[in-house]
């Protein structure tokens, strides 16, 4: 006993004592009743000081591990663990549809991994080199100072009020009437879109969107059963026709469009054909969800504002906004802009779900964006993603041929090869250490097998000509 | 123009002067084709640096909101927002039933508001005075030296890799054997039962269940349209023959329990009554949820295993862990721990929900536990809360008469009062401004009318003084 104890120095040592000590009495290596070391002994034998024994064997006392008999030392307490006759359970037959057919959609699990010394396209998050953690630092310190440990207890599931402000007058700035509406921050798009659904549609009910649209929207639809039809995607996005004709013959719950730099095409729609898809639900009465996705990277054509913009002080565009496709997505910061009134269901739906979204990154998050460092922020990534896509739309064009390549800017491209299927070029340009997202995952119909997504906001200019180029040999050897 | 702009000079100038000329440009007050004042017209006439103008030109410019003619000055681009007919919905009569029931549920939003001079026992969160903010400071600012923008980035559904293995270990050393398990990062015990119904329940199934029990879980279960049964509590807790006979009469998919200081009776389970309930749960194969609630806090007696320690290797009961309780609740960080496998389920759909939990807050609440912080802290908030339940605990004795009270600590006391309906009470109390938690809002069947929660971790001993005597007072009124 205490012969085989390893002690990390750079550890607090009486934690690890005290860690040590209550395995061995709850796994009954030290019986009830039997006297521990003195604290002198203890100390000698383990060559630290006595101290940390006494405060060590005042912690355990403190969790009822050992009592302390005045006088004659401290003693094991009757709390060995009682382990029962084992139980086992088989979870896969106990887990429902839902868990099923969300592992089943969760393409992480069934994509190629990426290897060392790959290059792969297969990522849109943005690069972390260019993230302004200096003034993010900054902005930490000021909460923490301003705030104090308020901070970090509980909030108010709508949100951070100081940031539900600071984005009502961003949106106001993007055009958008704000009366009559509010915000509710969600754990990122994801959460956004999920909420939505959530409150809105129900099992079997019709939803329209693009085709193809961003996968992990389509797999929240599909989790929800949702009946999802697909318009066709034209060089200038949307077929409006197509729409027109799918909302003619049935009725929608809910539309999903994503304006700017499409995911996964990397089309923007321009004002005129916002105008005219706003109008054509407004006939049919079919809201929109609008997915505000990477609009803030926009560089290439003038202005768009959002279709929000468009609706006025009307209530039938819902926006999800969230900076984290570009800064920092690993704090999982979104927001709903949407009627008041519906924005409180969101609201006790998101109270129900986790109470709320953590209440010291939207605070520091609102800090560094009060400061201006968002706008400083996006001039940089703007040119720096604009320099990168058109390296890539240059090489794309060079190398990848006997396809028709999209993407107006953003962090990706995307590709449809002359009937060739993808997911066999996949393979063999994995082979050759080059990997990137098959299209068909975003398609809503099974459609798309010759169609591949090309992301490219962390690769070097130098990998992306390499990859590019292995992907159109590779090309030509399938024709 | 420009003669009604107000500039802060403690925000970014640029960005305020941005703000209001896209403002006036997308409002088509300033129209497409006029020519702005030059920068230095501007510049004298706002009396600001040139340079800020400059700068200010610039990001409209890249906005697309200006475009610049050279040696000729800079005009306004064509991006008004083009208003379309009004379109408004209804959406009360558009969301369905799981937002009705969802704000239905809200209790947030019926129940009576605190108002400044209170007295509130309605809160059971930490009091936030207690938290180490300096040392959490120094882990944010060794996350951020050690990672950089990285941990800004996106991460992984499951969690941050260190803080899992460190929630291993600690799961370990409360006696669990963690082999074949393993943990899902959650955002709080609230997420953590909401993914495990979801992914393990169908509507209708039969859970069991204490009674009265944790309000927001008979929140999430009512929203995943579950029928629950509840088991009467003693005073030492759960009644195990009525377990027994309602597990004997039907059959149910899920059980969930508190085995520490119970939410809301403050009863700890003991270690006998732990392993009887395994049994007898075993016995009819029905898995266990542990929600191990303010476990953390236990000072009064013995050291008490998790019922989860007791399955040894068996995978049959699912741990729902939260330190966030008691530490930086803000943050909103917990974890399930279960068979490997079904994690596996679990962050699937996880990710399908909101991809994962913040990973700085992660990483930053790592290095505070690995550095030992959490046992200190632990220590001061036993003691503190310790001393607050004794001071509560007495004087609920003295003043609140003709009741039972119960809860042998934690952050609340629970209260039965002899027939007297505790919101008839709530309301005498409050117009003398002590306000506490009904409860019946604990109770899965309707029950517990004369029962209510005094929650006072935030509370000065003054005013608990003072709060117990007018809700005495009041109670003697209404024999």
């Amino acid at each position: 006993m205490f012969f085989d104890i390893k002690l990390d120095k750079k550890r607090p040592v009486y934690i690890q004592l005290k860690d040590y000590i209550k395995n061995m009495i709850l796994r009954g290596m030290l019986t009830a009743g039997e006297k521990l070391p003195s604290t002198r002994e203890l100390a000698l034998m383990l060559k630290i000081s006595r101290n940390t024994i006494i405060y060590t064997y005042d912690f355990l006392q403190d969790e009822g591990l050992i009592y302390i008999k005045r006088g004659r030392g401290a003693f094991v307490s009757d709390v060995k663990v009682d382990f029962q006759k084992k139980w086992d359970i088989n979870w896969d037959e106990r887990i429902n549809n839902y868990a099923r057919e969300a592992e089943k959609l969760d393409i992480i699990k069934s994509e190629i991994k990426w290897e060392k010394g790959m290059i792969s396209f297969k990522s849109i998050a943005p690069d972390d080199k260019l993230f302004d953690v200096e003034n993010f630092k900054k902005s930490f310190l000021n909460c923490i100072s301003r705030e104090g440990g308020k901070i970090l207890n509980y909030g108010y599931a709508q949100g951070y009020k100081p940031l539900i402000e600071y984005l009502l007058k961003y949106m106001g700035n993007k055009g958008v009437d704000t009366s009559g509406k509010d915000i509710l921050i969600t754990n990122g798009f994801t959460e956004g879109f999920d909420l939505i659904l959530s409150c809105l549609t129900n099992e079997g009910d019709k939803v329209i969107c693009e085709n193809p649209t961003h996968n992990t929207a389509i797999k929240i639809m599909r989790l929800h059963k949702l009946n999802i039809t697909g318009i066709d995607m034209e060089s200038t996005g949307i077929n409006l026709n197509d729409l027109s004709q799918k909302l003619d013959r049935d009725k929608f719950k809910l539309s999903y469009f994503i304006p700017s730099y499409h995911n996964p095409t990397g089309i923007v729609m321009s004002p005129k054909k916002r105008t005219e898809l706003y109008n054509i639900l407004r006939k049919h009465n079919v809201p929109i969800v609008e997915d505000g996705f990477n609009e803030e990277l926009r560089y290439l054509s003038d202005h768009v504002s959002p279709i929000a913009a468009l609706s006025g002080s009307g209530n039938s565009v819902l926006y999800i906004g969230s900076f984290s496709k570009i800064l920092f997505p690993g704090l999982r910061i979104g927001w709903i802009l949407a009627d008041k009134n519906l924005i409180g269901y969101l609201e006790s739906a998101k109270r129900s779900r986790n109470i709320h979204t953590s209440f010291l990154d939207q605070a520091v998050f609102c800090d560094y964006l009060r400061e201006g460092n968002f706008e400083k922020y996006i001039k940089k990534a703007r040119k720096f993603y604009k320099d990168k896509y058109e390296v890539a739309i240059k090489l794309a064009e060079k190398y990848i041929i006997r396809s028709r390549i999209y993407g107006e800017g953003g962090l990706h491209i995307f590709v449809k090869l002359d009937n060739i299927n993808s997911r066999k070029l996949l393979e063999n340009c994995c082979s050759r250490g080059v990997i990137f997202t098959p299209g068909d995952i975003f398609y809503t119909d099974g459609g798309g097998k010759d169609t591949f997504r090309l992301g490219f906001p962390r690769v070097s200019n130098e990998d992306i000509e390499k990859g590019f180029k292995i992907i159109g040999e590779e090309i030509k050897k399938l024709y």
